[in-house]
């Protein structure tokens, strides 16, 4: 999936909202757990109820990997049945890997080939090295973090250089020079709505993936205000706030109903920037 | 395993040596693809003929996760079979994570509960957030990417601050704070060994992880000289070095060979700075 693929869609679904699949055992309604597969027919559940207004899925791959061998099973399920309801959206691995060389390239292999994801967040750290690999496959994303929203982000990505650059604005100078607009995203932290448009002054074109609306405690309209650009350039991502807005068997309606609730207010947004 | 234990195995192996366990399908031995789990059985016997001269085995998550839900399998048998040879060794998951709150809390979950391991690589973006779930844990180590030893690291890690401080440098200076020298470890690339006795101004006390022995270039005597303290203070890496030396049915015992002989080049150094 291209930029403009992407853009599309959003068009299509009126809708520039991304659903963290951040599935916990011990979070989802108790009558999903005599389920062979719990955790599957949990997200299968949660999807079904809410593709019509989402343009992106994130699972967060922490959750899965906590259950072992196991929870991989449920997100390989959970990845193929997205792509099967819904093949316009953009699925996302969230796992903050970052290693160099042949390590890097497995875990491209990981996400690319032996799961079938579209885009996988990096860590920058250690450089252009870590993303080079995820580079060499078309039509897919890497989502690099420059700015986050928790209290530590301040412990580096804040240092400013001797040109009074601070980290996360080199970030995003270098990186989004290690490929195309097809090819590169940053993430963003929501609670940070005001330093997005200092943000696109350095990435104007770039799609930025912003988390944190819901129970981080983001302002949508806020974020639409500073970060859109003439192709929306905005996944926004909820997860809590939708996935577990019900612990009852309504779980799945409920989540339908504050996914619309959002699409509704984005479609707004798109209206006002003559987006769509 | 605290410091002290760590040190005490040193001392009892005469080693310092860390075998990476980056186990790949496409380059074990040929003869082994047709055991049930190949890549188990490689690890087997590398730990069997390697554990003697060893005080960490470092299994690299990327070739595990390469393979789905079965890579995950042999990984926790690896692990388990490395616990019932070796007690006395730390086991560490080369692993780079690096995220916050409950994501970060369920990476710690599933390395030092799902899976039994002592130690886990973290990458420093985000802060003390990513950090702070595993320092929950006792006697199990944080191990956090300072300066690596990759062409790219100079993107952002050798950035320097106001101050004149790199950010690598700024990452050892907060990141020591985060806990105590029983829990907290750094990633110091080899092929900077120079670099490693400025390292040793900033962390003096911390136990250094330096991959790179081998096929990325480092040299031990370098990093003996400049990266030693009085508990040692070093866990030196080889991967591919040791477990790719032969591709044919004698791999297990070239790798005992291997390990012998760094192990022996070990024991000199940890002689000569009267340590043993």
């Amino acid at each position: 999936m291209n930029r403009k693929q992407l853009f599309k869609a959003i068009k299509l679904k009126r809708s520039f909202l991304c659903v963290g699949l951040d599935s916990d055992i011990n979070k989802i309604p108790k009558h999903l757990l005599s389920y062979e597969d719990p955790i599957f027919e949990f997200n299968r559940q949660i999807i079904d109820s809410t593709h019509k207004y989402t343009v992106a899925y994130k699972p967060n791959l922490a959750f899965y990997e906590s259950m072992g061998a196991s929870g991989w099973v449920s997100l390989g399920k959970t990845v193929e049945h997205i792509r099967k309801v819904s093949p316009e959206v953009i699925i996302i691995a969230d796992a903050k890997r970052g290693d160099i060389g042949n390590t890097s390239a497995l875990y491209a292999k990981t996400f690319f080939e032996t799961y079938d994801f579209d885009a996988v967040t990096l860590a920058p750290y250690m450089g252009l090295d870590t993303v080079s690999p995820f580079l060499n496959y078309d039509n897919k994303w890497s989502i690099i973090l420059a700015l986050t929203s928790n209290k530590s982000a301040s412990d580096f990505q804040y240092i400013r250089d001797n040109n009074n650059t601070a980290l996360y604005e080199n970030v995003l100078k270098t990186a989004q020079d290690w490929g195309n607009t097809d090819q590169i995203m940053f993430v963003v932290g929501a609670t940070k709505a005001e330093a997005l448009s200092e943000i696109r002054e350095i990435a104007p074109d770039n799609f930025l993936l912003v988390p944190g609306i819901g129970a981080q405690g983001g302002n949508l309209q806020e974020v639409a205000k500073y970060g859109m650009n003439d192709h929306c350039g905005l996944l926004v991502n909820s997860s809590r706030g939708i996935i577990y807005a019900s612990s009852e068997s309504d779980f799945a309606m409920v989540a339908e109903s504050k996914t619309k609730e959002l699409q509704i207010e984005m479609e707004k947004y798109l209206k006002e920037a003559k987006l769509i």
